[in-house]
């Protein structure tokens, strides 16, 4: 089903596997006019590659984008924008083991059942590599957003049981594992080095925080922004859960507790609020003040130790997936939640121009 | 912007406000030759209607669903069906206090700083009785989906503090709380009654499960199946979170606690897992397992108790909402957690269907 | 499926069959702040209503537009506008006859093909009656383009083999038949008592003018404004053919014939066109000369002659259709076609300002 | 604007300019288990090559397709298909003077006002060459209705003043103008000629045929399947006009004339039709006979006859279009009309499978 694209006005569709010749993404309803060329794009993209540390599988992939269309003389022209990177490692493996089970954790059973058959190398489809595309098209919003005054934050909040406890911000891109805290990073490090060690993987939460999107965004109805971003995240493989402001906390808060007063912002008069249990948005839109919302990220299915599965041919069998896989997925999904992030703003932003008629 | 429609194949779109002339939809997308009438429909919206309980506020409203198009001889003819509710208490009172200022935890401010005015009538158009189109939507998709074996059936697992810890789902209906443990609905109870003598409200938590999904649903990049669900069940107010299986507890387990072995069903021989940490839902695409999420509720927003706020002239006031008001959304939102979740799998299937050619 | 949608940005939905309990449409998109009442739709209606004329079927049906959401003090609120009208006339036949065959030219066998039953009363969905909907919602476009200065005047250009050879556009509302020329109205009229006389009906065509679109509209490749509006107007039942500028002229022009010369006017200094052979749109997108388009509809297909048809049975049989019916569709499909441009102009126009950003 | 996706299940979208670095499309939807390799798909982007005969410009571009995604072990995999052909021309030409001013007849002057700049090589995103994308993803609806026993065929009809006059299919492959006619290729051929000679182009008629649709394809309100085809075809550059069945002429027709009777085939005993007046299409249903339709070409609008223009200093110039340029679109149009055609009819019967359920 063509389930590849997202956004309405500003719209990503995305291809390729994990082994196949390509990966990339065409950005259709980009304005004209913004500056753009590969070298604004391949810092976001060298974010999310492996082989930044030895949390990362260490295959390095050099994964050079190339922008094929929709750019002239520097800038976006209006026109659908399409960008790539070829895959290097197509046919370096024997893949026949893998294609004849299912491994627990991953959708090749799913697969199967779903189109009949699968392509197995790496994942196929599923593969964390389909997020290049993603991520190519969320620098391109980044870069939109950022011109509004808009910045979009995220990070490891928690790495297995090993919980940030100061922000500082300024950490994140100093420590492999995007955490806003240092000794919390220091203790996370021991921790997923004895998962490693055990042949085993561990799962973290991300948080993010969205500052400078103005009041009136989003939609009171099915279009509401928090729905969107849920849905936008929870398309990343391995999120099992997403709340917003105070989440799954609110379950237990009183009214009174939960609710944020509204007041006068003394330095410019404007309306605001005292707190924000809300998370940034009320009703389905934006109330001016920043949006926090969190992801829960699962351990990465494909750990060495041994596990019960099924074969192809329904036998019961024990197996131990090879090769080197990263313990954890939440550092390298850090810029990938951000893209998404900011791929649902720009088009609830655009749709919201589109609205804003003089009466 | 046209964000009142939910679905791609079976496609809904509501309309009206709370105090409007009339609130509906318009089913677009049903299969012809469903057997349908007014009497199928309204047991659903009797579910969610007010005056159930102390619970729930005592306006008898007497919905009464109306189909204005779409059934002929007493079956569905493929052309789009429209559903109606008259509102009955469209000018009972006077709003001109509550059109002043914007109430703490509501979009009332959004909705100005979106629209540059809002129908300040008892919510307008964020009101719950706009989900009396998507319960009556929500009702053919579960007529379809129980026509195919498959059933939804969502509780509230949590009131406040007061969690389940027995699981009879024949006691759902029996308690207006609509919790599976008879035991906790008593404790809820006292503790909702205590919530009311403060002027205050209390959240909860809702669990949703569904029954005979075939394996194969859901597709692997953004219209992944838990994606949709988690977007349908934000779209509703005052949800906070979205979990699937074990949700945000995958962020403390090991891989080799959260992958779920697959096993072959020795009643049938066909492909099962063991456990269900999933929550029936790999890689966006469905296992052939039950499909478990949560959601988390916040408290009803509007409150007795005293709360600090600004008005349209932008001075900080002191409020206290008048009027009876639920102290809790969560049983009320049961039906529509359930309506949401049968739109979102029949649309799934449905689009599902298209794709399997015989090849 | 899902095909009673129209537009992205402002988007309708129709609902209702010829003789269901009501005809209606959710306009959803519509900016808000826009004076909106029943007066304001009303006029609309009126024009496309029948009864006006001998030349349209005498049952008066006093078509009166209920708004029922999304207006709040006599303003749109940005939130979906329902407007519908009651049918008055649901069960005042036998229609066990013409349920038994398929009406020549009309869309009942492809009915029972496609849905494995019709709703056979009056045409059902297929019916005239379901432009109802599409004219109120075409009457908010056509408000909102005449706040931005741009008007849609559509006539017949011609009535069977009567073609109108002066163009006085205050004569169209001053003849049922809604042609310019008052002589060749004189012309068409006695052409249709003829028709008539032999149980017959004749066919034409309409043309429209759309003035003040400013130059960018429309996109370059799928979403050419040219192809929208073909198809906005094919959506129209008994339209066969579509033509824009010098339409099917050009087939046997040459290049130099053709091109339009680019000028600068002197009134003003802006660019314009010395010709208008491309009828105001280039690789489709305005280019802010008038947009001129033609739409050929064809005879009523009901006619009181004697026809060969085949019954549900598969027996061949003779018929004759029974009632009075519109010996010619054309002046009633005048406004019909000046909704569906107005929509399909609105819905360009908003989703421009979309991606007009300043960077 | 998000305006280069086309379809809803089967979804494609292009991308690429005509001197870009690559042109391509991306296909979403297309099911699983279809055979599929470059040698597929390669003849059919041959027929649209330039350089095939001395009514095609001579530029040799030798467009090789490659598949970069989406097919595994030679079989679609369900999942994007991306398709793509590097453009070979890239800088070997001096655009500064076509920079400089708008060409008659083209969107120069529209890329202009709506994106504020143009990529002025070679027409840009307007460039016939956009339309390798839309075949090659023809390429793959064509195998898919072939593999459901449909074909689609089309021809030219008219080259300037020259009408086919008998249509003998397998002539269409024999001359370069692709008409069925070999006396009137003849006559069409020295029409050409000529109009080479004056500097000057031609336009023609394409026809196109489609046999083996079932009845009840397409929907009765605004996605006719009539409908859907003049957008799809009105999405092609140059095209004008668009027309089914009897077309245009149905406007001088009566009801008696027009109307198909529907008889029962003594082949069969299934529901057929007398007559084809209709085009193989009713109420925007399909109705299981052939469907027929025409388009309208304008002539190639460049030109090196001299003539008036503005630049963007706008000023007043003559200009003569340089280079060598087809002096005709019609012939490789044509494969294009197939293409588009095809995309619509697949989209449509997929959409069709989604709603057919077993009530």
């Amino acid at each position: 089903m063509a389930g590849s694209s997202f956004g309405t006005i500003f719209r990503i569709t995305t291809f390729g596997e994990s082994h196949g010749k390509a990966i990339g993404v065409t950005v259709d309803g980009c304005p004209a006019g913004l500056p753009l060329s590969e070298s604004l794009i391949q810092p976001y993209l060298d974010r999310r590659a492996p082989g930044q540390s030895k949390f990362s599988t260490p295959r390095k992939e050099g994964d050079a984008v190339e922008i094929l269309s929709g750019v002239f003389e520097g800038k976006t022209t209006g026109t659908p924008i399409m960008m790539m990177v070829h895959n290097q490692n197509q046919q370096s493996k024997d893949y026949s083991e893998i294609a004849s089970y299912y491994r627990p954790g991953h959708a090749d059973y799913c697969f199967d059942q779903k189109y009949g058959f699968r392509d197995y190398r790496g994942g196929g489809r599923s593969s964390g590599r389909e997020t290049i595309g993603r991520v190519a098209a969320g620098a391109i919003a980044d870069l939109l957003l950022k011109s509004m005054g808009i910045t979009v934050t995220a990070y490891a909040k928690s790495i297995g049981p090993i919980i940030c406890e100061t922000y500082d911000f300024s950490q994140i891109e100093q420590n492999p594992l995007r955490m806003p805290d240092a000794n919390a990073f220091s203790k996370a490090e021991d921790y997923l080095v004895e998962c490693m060690e055990k042949g085993d993987s561990a799962g973290g939460i991300i948080e993010c925080i969205i500052r400078g999107v103005p009041a009136g965004i989003g939609d009171p109805v099915f279009e509401k922004l928090d729905a969107n971003l849920a849905k936008a995240i929870f398309s990343i493989g391995a999120v099992k859960g997403f709340e917003i402001g105070d989440g799954f906390a609110v379950a237990n808060m009183l009214g009174s507790e939960n609710n944020d007063a509204f007041v006068i912002d003394p330095q410019n008069g404007s309306v605001t609020k005292s707190t924000n249990h809300a998370g940034g948005i009320l009703g389905g839109i934006s109330d001016g003040t920043p949006i926090i919302f969190r992801a829960a990220v699962k351990p990465t299915p494909s750990i060495s130790r041994p596990q019960q599965t099924v074969n192809r041919d329904h036998e019961e069998i024990t197996v131990s997936i090879k090769g080197r896989h990263d313990p954890i997925i939440v550092p390298r999904a850090v810029p990938v939640v951000e893209a998404m992030t900011c791929l649902t703003l720009i088009d609830a932003i655009l749709l919201q121009k589109a609205l804003t008629a003089d009466l």
